[in-house]
């Protein structure tokens, strides 16, 4: 956790991020409630819209944020539905990066 | 099966689309053997790609198609992957439509 007091979107991915242990996982999940932990390994978000056209219009911003940050979430991209998951799996599971992908995807939604 | 001389990518989906049944299915599965059928209910392919950019690229491209054809597949994005799933939800199956959709995404793949 480089700088907590900052917002994630303030910050970038590193190449060097490390696993996410105990009270860091936990100070960052409640940064972002909106996102589940998945098996331990992955937080997962479902974002909905109203038809296909701006499903697919988030899936593009989305897609532009993670070329930023060089770091890759997966996008399910169904009729008016995307679900997200995010993980640095050279890790093996769940490290700062994700959360500051995380945020700046939450940002291109509502930006939407 | 309205027209089965005429090639896939040449036809539309249409809404009176009735769920397939036997051979039909089988001469359908026989134009476009890289798609497999999963639970009766849904024909499934995996494209690949050498980035992210490009499997996004394709996303769109298949959007694209998606739109015209008033039919929309689901759509898994990860890092140089795309899974496509398509199936005819109302008509609870598969139906010509699905069929025609999938050859139309193929052509979006080959012309990326």
């Amino acid at each position: 956790m480089g700088e907590p007091g900052r917002a994630l979107t303030e910050r970038h991915c590193s190449p060097h991020a490390k696993l996410l242990r105990g009270d860091q996982l936990a100070d960052l999940r409640r940064l972002l409630p909106d996102w589940k932990v998945a098996d331990d390994k992955q937080i997962v978000k479902t974002f909905v819209f109203p038809d296909f056209v701006k499903a697919l219009a988030f899936v593009n911003r989305a897609g532009e944020v993670a070329e930023a940050e060089g770091h890759h979430p997966d996008l399910y991209l169904a009729w008016g539905r995307v679900d997200a998951k995010i993980s640095s799996h050279d890790a093996g599971g769940l490290t700062e990066n994700d959360f500051i992908l995380a945020a700046k995807i939450d940002r291109a939604y509502f930006a939407g």
